[in-house]
């Protein structure tokens, strides 16, 4: 099949809908769905014709692959309405690659190009009211698939279910994110799914984070699992470190995921001339910049949060404060890329999508 | 509440049973399950009234976390049917406690002892008639729990759903099993969640398999994440090497399960005089072994295939096929462990549970 051939979507309409009674001024990140869901059956060898119904409950047998080995993977993309009406996403054609690539991981079999722009642009118009113009107003978008065949024998499932939820969102974090620096618990392995958007690298994190939020921490930020000695990536953010006027992040790798956000930043940053080392990031180097005051920023980068300033951060047992900066690179590069998701700014790298 | 103390327990029972339309000598593993399952809420901060019902499909938001961030564990155990049509259990405690070990590390709710033992035991009694007597039959019971609440904020859930469901078994694995040692991929990282039966340790093993399949390889012996060096676990069981008539296997710790056919292996060689290193295994000792014919047996131990007898391996592009052996370790433990599970001989340790 040509990649950009039309397919057949199956669309049933929800009869009411629930948008008059969603209060969007305090929405809490990723609760409220919209009226529709897109589903696709993956059957007998390949992933059947999509459907657009009202958003329910799935039902599966308890012994369906995804509640016991966690054959399962995701993406998180925004859609972004503009003050003409019109609905632009931000390279979504980087996340539908994404996914793929988690998905031959997870060996779950691809999904179609066609299938997925299709799908998503229809579902979007048929949900373009829950889009709200204005600068930080979106819609969070899920991609997801899980294994769905019944049967408890540890391995790869014939049948999976490809889905995209909606939630309108504002902002994913509140308030302010203090960070602590792994010690001991770890994120992902040399060889193991720690680059695939694979949802056990994310429930992985949940206890250990618990244990950082008793100490007063909102987030960890990963060390590599052999020696705690290089800073990685943050539970669902990659980060960046500016020491003086130097951005620095860790190379994506086995276990780092490659980020959109992240890698838009960084082109951006060439662009304005500052200067982004992409290199590992020792403990020890932030530790030393914190105290001889160097270490201005760090940030998280991620499709949720866009850019998540970090106030502070621990490290056995020592904490450290950040610099409140007027001219901070998370604000300059937040301004930058929003502007450019919301048609507000030229869009010099052709990263915007308009759903037609 | 007081750990052995009386709960109730909502049962509905089935209004008719498969039972009669299955072919209990041609069972492949984990398809087939019980005419009823258990399920138990978590809600409002604590486990709710089990309910024994129907088997059937479950219905959850789209959004539940299990989907999407790998919120789940399991259990594997197994129910035997002696002559006098007793059924047991074999160190079931130990699972119990396993499934708790393994939730606390995935961020979700412990299960109450009572709960488990009193749901367990009334559902095996319902399906007594589908536990078969005979030396290589049982009823294989799965435990697990999974995190429903709606909403993709990674975050752990605030209401989870235990459940038993049960698969008539004969045995796990048929034909010849060769296996691979990773060279590059690997099951768990230091600090990570490879001690706990999550979900997502499991769907992460399935395309590094798959990759091993093609070369002829039926499984994966896990190699230490950092430097592949050393052999750690297999896809679903512990590994034992004999060299000469000394039983080596490596010592449990963050990245290995604590593996109950194991633990007992372990007993049973000490108590009949065979010896066992619980230490690190060089992959080169392995290879030197099978080189100067020292090493006689590799086996896999694991509820599901008690013991799984290992005909070769491969690293590196080289095969090794092991010899026959009429005295073999494997077979001489599986007749024990299996003779102390159907009750016929004597339980030293306790390990037996009649279910009553």
């Amino acid at each position: 099949m040509k990649n950009d051939a039309t397919i057949d979507i199956d669309i049933k309409r929800a009869l009411t809908s629930k948008l008059d009674s969603i209060d969007f001024e305090n929405l809490k990140f990723g609760h409220i769905f919209t009226d529709h869901m897109m589903t696709c059956d993956y059957e007998n060898g390949s992933w059947q014709t999509p459907k657009i119904m009202p958003y329910g409950p799935i039902s599966l047998d308890p012994s369906a692959k995804v509640f016991h080995y966690g054959q399962a993977v995701f993406e998180g993309m925004k859609a972004f309405k503009d003050d003409q009406d019109q609905i632009w996403m931000f390279r979504p054609k980087d996340n539908f690659n994404r996914i793929n690539i988690s998905a031959k991981r997870m060996a779950i079999p691809e999904f179609p190009e066609n299938f997925f722009f299709q799908a998503l642009d229809t579902l979007l118009k048929m949900e373009k009211d829950w889009i709200k113009k204005g600068f930080g107003n979106s819609l969070y978008i899920r991609p997801f698939v899980i294994a769905t065949e019944p049967g408890v024998s540890a391995s790869p499932g014939t049948n999976y279910k490809f889905m995209i939820i909606c939630s309108p969102a504002k902002s994913y974090y509140n308030g302010e994110v203090r960070v602590k620096f792994s010690e001991n618990y770890s994120r992902a392995a040399d060889g193991g799914v720690g680059y695939a958007k694979a949802a056990g690298n994310y429930g992985a994190q949940f206890y250990p984070t618990n244990l950082a939020k008793e100490e007063g921490y909102q987030q960890i930020i990963w060390t590599d699992a052999n020696t705690h000695s290089f800073l990685e990536e943050a539970g669902t953010m990659n980060i960046f470190f500016r020491i003086n006027d130097t951005l620095i992040t860790t190379p994506t790798n086995d276990r780092i995921l490659d980020g959109i956000t992240r890698k838009s930043l960084i082109t951006l940053a060439e662009e304005n001339d500052i200067k982004v080392e992409v290199r590992k990031v020792p403990v020890q180097e932030i530790l030393d910049a914190a105290k001889d005051g160097t270490l201005k920023e760090i940030f998280g980068t991620g499709t949720a949060a866009v850019i998540n300033p970090i106030s502070g951060f621990g490290y056995k047992g020592e904490k450290h404060e950040l610099p409140v900066l007027t001219d901070s690179y998370a604000t300059f590069f937040k301004d930058k890329l929003m502007k450019i998701q919301y048609n507000l700014s030229e869009d010099k790298h052709g990263w915007r999508y308009l759903v037609k």
